[in-house]
């Protein structure tokens, strides 16, 4: 027997998790405090229907930090070194968050309302706290807070179709990463063409827990002729898509160039940022690199090995059932995986060999068909 | 079949959780992005046991989050409202750490090694980022992170001999909230008298893992004819002894006077507190209360009524096998209870009635027989 998941207040139920039970959900994450559902079918059965069809997820964990004031861009421009002066409303950013060595903090999606209002939806880790200790040491005139904000993400190949149908045609207008304020039965709020997956769809960002109750069954009903249903992040899809996690595939100890977000930070660029000059200096020693192995495994030690020495750590890996090959994300030291192209991992069944690659991973290089 | 946790490297792992598995854990929460380990035997009796005998705890979610430097002491005391002038080496302190609205933003036991190292030993929210946004807006002095310490609590009537089995007659002159330096094979480390129970007992900062496994083990072994066990926080003893929990009982709109932590709050003194100055001018509207019900109840709504009107929210609950009553830890309006004794709980079995009354519980005065 699995041990249950004890939930108290402390680890925060959603405006959803009725719904999400009824569908029954089979396994949550804690994430921010909150819980995140991670399983309704099989993990593959959930992979299968969502690249087929479109789900509906509760995530309400990408909770929101708001930066509200006329420091708002200020700080929030400190936190990354991605260089957001050109931003505008109606724009969405996936932003590393860097602390003055260069060490990512957390890698959110920051969401411009305005000048002096700004959103990180945000991994797992208390932003608001940083946020916060910032603005009170720099003397900043802006408010930090979390506010009761709660996404459900629309994904899927008939996202488009779908959330058209709750929000009208104006949904097909909205670009990669931008947003509109849309109504739904006079209810205006958020919504963005973005997502934890590449299969396509939205994000709507509930602010009332009973109109999103509301959200949640309208699309059930207006989807059934796409068949719709429950749904969650999914492993097999995210690492196919080499989507990171903050917390597995890179942490406080990694800087975004150690992860392959160096296209996220903008070196050359005039900004107060905290993280930018530790950034220009920086040398990586060691690098996030795909790791493939063509057939079933289960592993039995994170450590992977060049020539029997230790040459890095696995941070996420699952099997994909369309690639038929076993993936693996690795933070590599360079010095030990240098010239080499294939990598030892440690199974049930004795040492296999994986080729490492770089991410996302490059299938038709690879030779693997889907 | 109760929802599973899906445990990836986002969600940690302990030194200690072969040991835990081993020992039949039964349910987790997730703490400061780690697991926490909940349940063992059932709730009721894993309860007797640490009231009657000893258990090993692995709290090693209580994470530390460590100031170094010059202005350790001046960052700390900055977080807090409690006087830590007169602070000493080998003194621990619970403090509300308090922003400078007097919101709290944690509830950590903090340790002075010394003047320019502390460790703050935290409840679950990401501290160390507050610490460290504050010290780069101030420009402070100090390092903050995150050592790799895993505490093992040691808890129950027979801890102190337990322990003192395992680390000397040493660990019997260890005063309440105080530490000694204490070595196990040669291996020097911090061992406090502290614990989330009212049963008495040590914790052990464990810094090395491989140290830590044998120390878990050398308890067992040294144990046997003091019954010891596998164990946990029990929530049952924890609120029969009215401990609280942050997240839970208390959050960021929650200041000390208004769950009852207004004795670590110096309000006269002369300290350099961000929170101060607010919680001198700060009247409560609102305060944690308990409301017991004499009798097995299952509670439907969290809100609590007094003539029909919501006056407050229930944060934790227990049936006390003990006292033979349902313990709630309710945060209720001042102006709603004011002269009420008794307030309206709904359950599965209609309303009930329960008694108002001060925390900690005193079970004497509310005529209850342990």
């Amino acid at each position: 027997m699995k041990p249950e998941l004890s939930i108290t207040k402390r680890i925060r139920t959603t405006p959803f998790t009725s719904r999400v039970e009824a569908c029954g959900v089979k396994g949550y994450a804690v994430y921010n405090h909150m819980l995140l559902p991670t399983k309704f079918r099989s993990l593959e059965e959930d992979y299968w229907h969502l690249c087929e069809h479109v789900q509906v997820w509760d995530v309400s964990c990408e909770r929101q930090v708001e930066i509200i004031g006329p420091d708002a861009e200020r700080l929030v421009q400190l936190m990354t070194p991605r260089d957001l002066s050109r931003a505008k409303e109606g724009m969405c950013f996936y932003v590393p968050l860097c602390d003055e060595t260069g060490a990512m903090i957390n890698d959110p999606i920051a969401i411009k309302h305005d000048k002096s209002r700004w959103w990180l939806s945000i991994a797992d880790t208390d932003v608001m706290l940083w946020a916060k200790g910032l603005a009170t040491g720099y003397g900043m005139d802006v408010r930090v807070f979390e506010p009761d904000v709660c996404p459900l993400a629309v994904q899927g190949p008939k996202a488009e179709e779908l959330t058209a149908r709750l929000f009208g045609e104006e949904v097909r207008d909205i670009g990669f990463f931008r947003y509109k304020r849309l109504a739904f039965e006079g209810h205006e709020m958020l919504v963005t063409r973005s997502g934890w997956s590449k299969q396509g769809g939205f994000e709507i960002y509930v602010e009332d827990a009973e109109v999103g109750r509301q959200i949640w069954d309208a699309l059930f009903d207006m989807g059934k002729d796409l068949n719709v249903g429950p749904g969650c992040p999914n492993s097999i899809e995210r690492i196919e898509s080499g989507l990171l996690s903050f917390g597995a595939d890179m942490g406080y100890d990694t800087t975004p160039f150690e992860c392959g977000l160096e296209k996220y930070v903008s070196l050359g660029a005039d900004i107060d940022s905290l993280g930018i000059i530790a950034l220009r200096r920086h040398k990586p020693t060691k690098k996030l690199v795909g790791v493939v192995v063509e057939e079933p495994i289960v592993t039995v030690e994170t450590a992977l090995y060049v020539n029997g020495q230790s040459a890095g750590e696995i941070c996420s890996q699952v099997w994909s059932p369309r690639y038929q090959a076993h993936l693996i994300f690795a933070m590599c030291r360079l010095e030990e995986i240098a010239g080499a192209s294939m990598i030892d991992v440690i199974t049930t069944t004795g040492q296999k060999q994986g080729r490492i690659t770089s991410l996302p991973f490059d299938f038709e290089e690879l030779g693997l068909k889907g």
